[in-house]
């Protein structure tokens, strides 16, 4: 299984809609992506690693998929459109990154 | 329910055992965390946005917690020993994130 982590960084300026992101922006890409995409799951940033450091990222999903394959086929045909829906929510641009998934919850071994 | 998001920049000359990662370093945060730690998760960076772009992280791990406060009580007590373990894997200290778990796992609701 592959992980699709997309990371907004905490900037300086920044907006994020916590709210469009959790109730828009991430069911407009579960209904894109379709069978293709298994779960999300959705971060708020809170702190860093101290109680008074800002948080890296302001807000984080992580979209899972069966393989790059699959999360391809899913999400390339949307990719303008769901990209073009970010101004909605945000000022930043993500960080993204692809994870091979190693453990997806260890209580379930 | 929170995140402690532990993510080990991908930088030039980083070392990463993902073995030692797995099979020692977050089993030991689990046997040390007890009930305070719920799951974890591991993830091993493969890719930037695009199939060509190195990942940001090499590796992550994702503890998931009741609380902030019950995330504090299981781990505090041992930071120092669990610290000192990060170089049995890594020449990387890790950017450490803590957020609000805002949707678990999406094919839950």
């Amino acid at each position: 299984m592959i992980k699709v982590s997309v990371m907004y960084p905490n900037k300086s300026g920044v907006r994020f809609d916590h709210d469009y992101y959790r109730n828009k922006h991430l069911p407009l890409i579960a209904s894109k992506m379709g069978a293709a995409l298994k779960y999300y799951t959705i971060d708020k940033g809170l702190a860093g690693g101290t109680p008074t450091s800002p948080p890296e990222f302001v807000g984080m999903c992580h979209l899972l998929c069966d393989s790059l394959a699959s999360y391809h086929s899913g999400f390339d045909p949307h990719a303008k459109e769901l990209d073009e829906d970010i101004r909605n929510f945000s000022n930043q641009m993500p960080v993204v990154q692809i994870s091979e998934v190693i453990v997806e919850n260890s209580s379930k071994r």
